[in-house]
C-alpha cells in the first residue's frame, strides 16, 4: 500500500488521500461562526486549495456528495456552486438535506477527483 | 485530465462521468409526478440506459449509494431492485431514508460501476 | 467485467466487491440487539475480516462514510474509532445522522479501500 498518500493526518481523519490518480476529501468550512453565505465561499476556497495540493483541479471532479443540512440553504448554496463550476466540467452531484455530525456547519462536500499527484 | 469523459453536462451537474474505466452517475426519475412503483419503474430504465451509454451494464455495479426519502416505498423498492439486479452479481449498497434537495422524487442513486468506455 | 470479484452476494447486495486493486463494502453490525457500544466494537471487528478477506488492511482505507441514526452515540463511536484507526492512516472520512433503512443498527459505513486482491 505505498501508492497512497496523505495529507493533513489527524488520528480521526485526513483533509486529504490520494491513490493512484485519484484524490478522496471530505470538506466542511473552516469557520462554523459565518453566515451561510460566507460558509461556502470559504467551502469553496479551501476546495480549491486541497484540489491544488493534489495537483488536480475544478475541471477533474468526477463526483460529489453535498450535504446540506439546512434546505433553506440551498438556492444560495447552488447559486455559488454554478459560478464556481467550470463550464463544460460540472461532476456527478448528489445532495441531501441531512443533520452533520459535527454541528454549526452548513455544508460538508465528499469529493472524489482525478489527480496527477502519486 | 484528457482522460474524462462527460456526458449531459449542465452548469450544476454532469449526468455521467467517466474516468479509467469507472463511472460515476447519480439518478433520479425523470417524472417526480409519477407514484412511488411508477418512479422506481422508470428510475432503473434510465440507470439501464446510462450504462449503456459507459458501455457498462448491471453487471458492472460497484457500488450503489440509495437515498429514499420515504419509508414506506422500501418494500415496493426492494422488490423492483431484486428482480432487477442480475443473479450473483450485485452491489455493495447501502439505503438511507433521508430528505432530497429535489422535492418529488421518491429515490436518488449514486452509482459507481465499472465501464470499458474511455 | 471480468476483473471484478464478489463476495458474500445474495440477491439484494454484496458484502464485498473488488475492481482494479479497489475494494467497495458496506458494513452494519451483525446484531442490532447489541447496546451501541457493544455494536461498533463487533462493526470494526466485521470490517477488519472484510479487509483481511480483500488482502488490505485498516491502514489502506481511502475513504469512509459514516451513517450514526442516533447522535447520541458519537462519543462513544469516535472514541472506539479514534482507537482502531492505525497512526498516521487515517481515511477521509465523513459522518451524518440519518436514518438507516435497517432499523436497529446503531451504525453503517460505506467503505472504499485500497486492495492487492484482483
Amino acid at each position: 500500500m505505498a501508492d497512497i498518500t496523505r495529507h493533513g493526518t489527524t488520528p480521526r481523519w485526513s483533509d486529504l488521500v490520494m491513490h493512484r490518480g485519484i484524490a478522496y476529501f471530505v470538506e466542511v468550512p473552516e469557520d462554523p461562526q459565518l453566515e451561510p453565505r460566507a460558509q461556502f465561499e470559504q467551502l469553496f476556497r479551501q476546495v480549491d486549495e486541497r484540489l491544488a495540493l493534489a495537483k488536480s483541479s475544478r475541471k477533474a471532479l468526477l463526483q460529489v456528495l453535498i450535504y446540506l443540512p439546512f434546505p433553506e440553504d440551498l438556492t444560495v448554496f447552488n447559486e455559488l456552486w454554478d459560478a464556481w463550476i467550470p463550464s463544460g466540467h460540472a461532476p456527478s452531484r448528489a445532495c441531501i438535506h441531512t443533520q452533520l455530525a459535527a454541528p454549526g456547519y452548513r455544508a460538508e462536500l465528499i469529493i472524489t477527483a482525478a489527480c496527477d499527484a502519486p
